[in-house]
């Protein structure tokens, strides 16, 4: 009930905001079935963020979420980048591709005012955050029109934080989870705990309501998690493989097959360490690389890479988000997914 | 159920086998309260074990565990041995120790003849593996009294090859787990998965009953963990406080401080990758450190900074096992808590 309360959907299941690999179509598709869903802002150009929100807006009456990162951009550093494109300049040679060509930073840019603006117009019920918070006074933004305030806790010390700093709810993202750590007061990647430790005791940290995500594939899962003390859950890699998803077809071929057993934390495509499917160049270059640009600027040196080897069937270079459970992973409508993650605690 | 008409014991709990901080009281302890409680016999020469299942068989008429190791011990590297000391040697200086003193090898040897025979006049009900299994010759004496036999599982593929190789129950051992990884089939690090992935990948890949271990702390963790389809749980932190286990004052200490939300793997203390708090000595020179001799024999070279160290009172350079959840650490007796990790369940 309270996730209800709190966020408004009717099932505890929040579909995680995956940059990259959905964009409105899978929310709605999700706040339809009485989900909540999410659309992921970060790599959305503010034109790009405008039609997707009129998108949900014309097409689910439902709660649903948008979600953003708000990591601090960093200076470029010319130098880290070309020392990263001599590093990488192999995998050009092969491919055929002038390193010359590889376009600098990265579409990547965190929450500020004019997407806050434009937030502004459509008034999500609900708006969530990677990679710590916004300024207070962006915040007060969202809260203006009764927005509720999300943001991910990797350890029980951004649990305590997050809320202090005011969110609604905590997002508990264990280890296993795919895509990027939410890390913002650490690097250090030993201070990261399993789901099963984590959520616990985040569980007895903080008074607000806590949201699980990592590793949980199934309704068993997500009663599981609520058996832990989370309030709802937060899930990702089981709807990568649904038509809503905007999967590319090598991370589908990889999240069908016996891949999904290995994945890891990895830097390589954005600087950042995110969880996916071991591949070729996550076992030749990392899967972590201390010489790698910042976050988000790797994202571009790799970029070329990923288009070549794509048209060619090839995910090589291809951040293959995943969790470490892909047992969920099923080719049905978003809208099924969400019923079924939900039938034991609906 | 399951657990009940396979393991004998009432409760779904089994205590871990926890070399080095418990002998035979905490099993006692814990199989008379209902639980299934384990001793550790890898530290155990011939007579202290002999003495151990005595105490045993004398003190509980309910099932109980004996844990042996199942490596395969390396070839003696002197070189390897040697540079290991000398990069120990500032802390030697620091601790007026003579590198000369500490002996080589290690007390850890691997379940063999010797130890089948003790059994066989004790004939525990369960006998349980880490590092995988002995031969088929030994698992063949272990059925002869009709002693069930579980091994650790830290990947799928692991699971697959215990079941194949006659296992009666996999344990999935998560990496929210402290001590030592039980894997055998691969050294990846990056292969191993968080409780809440592995324990559902497991259920689905063996037909034999699964034990979840990592993460799990108290009642709402043991729920969760069947609701994942484990049979049971292992459960070896939240013992380490109480009265009948022989955990240390240094180790003690850490348990009750705020360093457990710090933990890390390291192979600084054994060779292998074990879970413990982090401390000084992880900091510096690992956690994982590729120089370390191969298990068990970097032991012996910590051995004398450990012991001196912890006659000051400090845990510098001990082993502080501890999973990544220890917030069910208390101080009671084992059959209490025993008793309260199952009352959702048992």
């Amino acid at each position: 009930m309270i996730f209800q309360e709190l966020l408004g959907a009717e099932l505890p299941v929040i579909q995680a905001p995956m940059a990259g690999v959905q964009g409105s179509a899978l929310a709605v598709a999700v706040s339809n079935a009485g989900g909540l869903g999410s659309l992921p802002a970060a790599m959305l150009g503010m034109d790009a963020l405008r039609k997707e929100l009129a998108a949900l807006r014309s097409q689910t009456s439902k709660p649903f979420n948008v979600n953003f990162f708000c990591h601090v951009p960093p200076e470029p550093d010319v130098t880290r980048e070309d020392a990263w494109r001599a590093a990488l300049a192999p995998y050009y040679a092969e491919y055929g591709i002038d390193a010359g060509d590889t376009p600098p930073g990265s579409a990547r840019v965190p929450f500020a005012r004019e997407a806050a603006d434009l937030l502004a117009e459509s008034q999500p019920p609900v708006v969530s955050f990677h990679f710590g918070l916004p300024s207070p006074e962006l915040m007060e933004e969202i809260r203006r029109w009764g927005g509720r305030i999300l943001s991910s806790a990797t350890t029980v010390a951004e649990a305590v934080w997050l809320e202090r700093h005011g969110v609604d709810g905590v997002i508990a993202q264990g280890l296993e989870a795919g895509g990027h750590r939410g890390s913002f007061l650490s690097e250090d990647l030993d201070s990261q705990m399993g789901t099963f430790a984590l959520v616990p005791q985040i569980v007895q940290a903080v008074r607000v309501p806590v949201l699980a995500a990592g590793g949980i594939a199934d309704a068993r899962g997500v009663a599981a998690a609520m058996r832990l003390g989370a309030a709802g859950v937060q899930i990702g890699t089981a709807y990568l493989l649904c038509p809503e998803a905007t999967t590319s077809p090598v991370h589908r071929a990889a999240l069908k097959s016996a891949l999904t057993r290995r994945t890891a934390l990895t830097n390589l495509f954005t600087g950042r360490p995110a969880r996916g499917i071991l591949n070729r160049i996550m076992k030749e270059l990392g899967p972590m690389n201390p010489a790698v640009p910042e976050f988000p600027l790797a994202a571009s040196a790799m970029a070329p890479l990923r288009a070549r080897a794509e048209s060619f069937g090839s995910g090589d270079f291809s951040p293959l988000w995943a969790g470490q459970n892909s047992t969920g992973c099923r080719e049905i409508p978003a809208a099924e997914l969400t019923r079924d993650l939900a039938r034991f605690t609906g």
